[in-house]
């Protein structure tokens, strides 16, 4: 039993997504979050920056005493090599591995797509995760700089035509591949769940990183005897490396939800 | 006479249109170039990050003793207060007054458009600076967000659909104001001018900061004898805080040319 909140954090605010979902299946845990909205996005950048970036934010959360440490970022879970993140002395969590087993779990032609940002997929990491599970399943994966851009600007409802247009340019090779399971790998992309189903005609399985990802947290906190025992609802603690106004617009978007916690912003290092 | 190089900085590497215009006009000057990649972008940002990543933008051109600082970034350019740049110590330039007074020369109906990062229309430093100027012409600006992603992610072409329905977008309520003429206030944006003056009917006066920002460095250094005597061509010194590989294929699209000069990247701060 451990009563400490778990960590979680993000290049932005896309990783509320994990949120959402631990709040969902894990009410009674208190969360800690990090949006490092002042140098957000990741995604874009270099390797040895992704990681720079990545240990700041984790040198944050512990410096808050979580449990646990959740990278709720495909562009982090993507870079962050596990010299690093099976030493944290907390147990780690991202979104590839999850949405990598469940991909494995689901598709039924051994042919899995993989959508997320120019870092996520230069890595591969979702393609050597898969082969390390099923390894006659084939990976096809295909950055889309743009789409987290879209999402942000609120483009979003389902005929939205630049929304669309951007969505149909990216899915376009994966189509030409014969995907039967696409891994919407990138917290923001789920929002735009509806679009991708039609223009993939409803035929292919499509994976959510933040539920996969929230019911992985689960699973090792209970294996590890970590869970919290409290009866009332946890709190969740927001925090964000740049100005907090218009913190609620947004973050209600990837919680589904009004915000409800306090929210600070912060220095890191 | 003074021997001494240009500094010239912005968030990214659109501000490379402005050495781009520099290399026309001032062909025998050194400039010192500065794209802050690790942090790009600016526009999204609040007030007080944008100027805390600028001021360290401009103590890394004074540490190479630079005989002027031009901010070719229309978000820096909107959110410096005077109290700063005018105490560089060197001559100031940003890209909001050159654009501001060649908007003024240029409408008849006094109607002038202005489109850029949501930061820079926030500020209304066009509008201030033109009201100052001239205050009978009528400002409006319309905040284009995702403008600089389409550029960044190569949708540039003239029948390029998203990047056409994106400007469709941003124009519409600039033109039921019936402008006359339109400051496009973000280096990325004169990439797109063929669509713009496509979706404008060729009607309006398109203003690209670039070009009357280099003519305003040219008339500053003139009138303070600040102009190198150099006979030969002058060089180039790129720096990025990013990785340099990529910075090839996206510098050449903003300058215009191949690049030619030393390409480093540097820690700030």
């Amino acid at each position: 039993m451990d009563h400490r909140a778990i960590g979680v954090f993000d290049s932005g605010l896309g990783g509320l997504t994990v949120v959402k979902e631990l709040h969902k299946i894990l009410p009674n845990e208190n969360i800690v979050y990090l949006g490092d909205t002042g140098r957000v996005p990741y995604g874009s950048r270099s390797r040895e920056t992704i990681i720079k970036y990545a240990m700041e934010d984790i040198a944050f959360l512990k410096s808050r005493d979580v449990k646990m440490i959740v990278a709720a970022c495909g562009t982090v879970s993507s870079t962050l090599p596990r010299e690093i993140s099976d030493h944290l002395g907390v147990p780690y969590a991202d979104v590839v591995r999850p949405s990598a087993q469940e991909a494995c779990r689901l598709t039924k032609q051994g042919r899995v797509g993989v959508v997320g940002t120019s870092a996520s997929i230069r890595s591969n990491s979702y393609g050597r995760t898969i082969s390390s599970l099923r390894p006659e399943v084939q990976v096809f994966g295909n950055a889309c700089p743009l789409l987290v851009h879209v999402v942000e600007n609120g483009l979003v409802q389902p005929d939205n035509q630049i929304a669309r247009l951007s969505v149909e340019m990216y899915l376009k090779p994966l189509i030409e591949e014969k995907i039967d399971t696409l891994i919407l790998g990138c917290t923001h992309y789920p929002i735009l769940y509806d679009i991708f189903d039609d223009l993939l005609n409803h035929e292919v399985a499509l994976i959510d990183p933040g539920k996969c990802t929230a019911r992985y947290v689960k699973d090792v906190l209970t294996a590890q005897g970590m869970l919290s025992d409290r009866k009332e609802l946890g709190s969740t603690d927001y925090n964000v490396t740049d100005q907090v106004s218009g913190f609620e617009q947004t973050a209600s978007l990837f919680l589904g939800e009004p915000v409800n916690g306090s929210l600070n912003r912060v220095e890191l290092v």
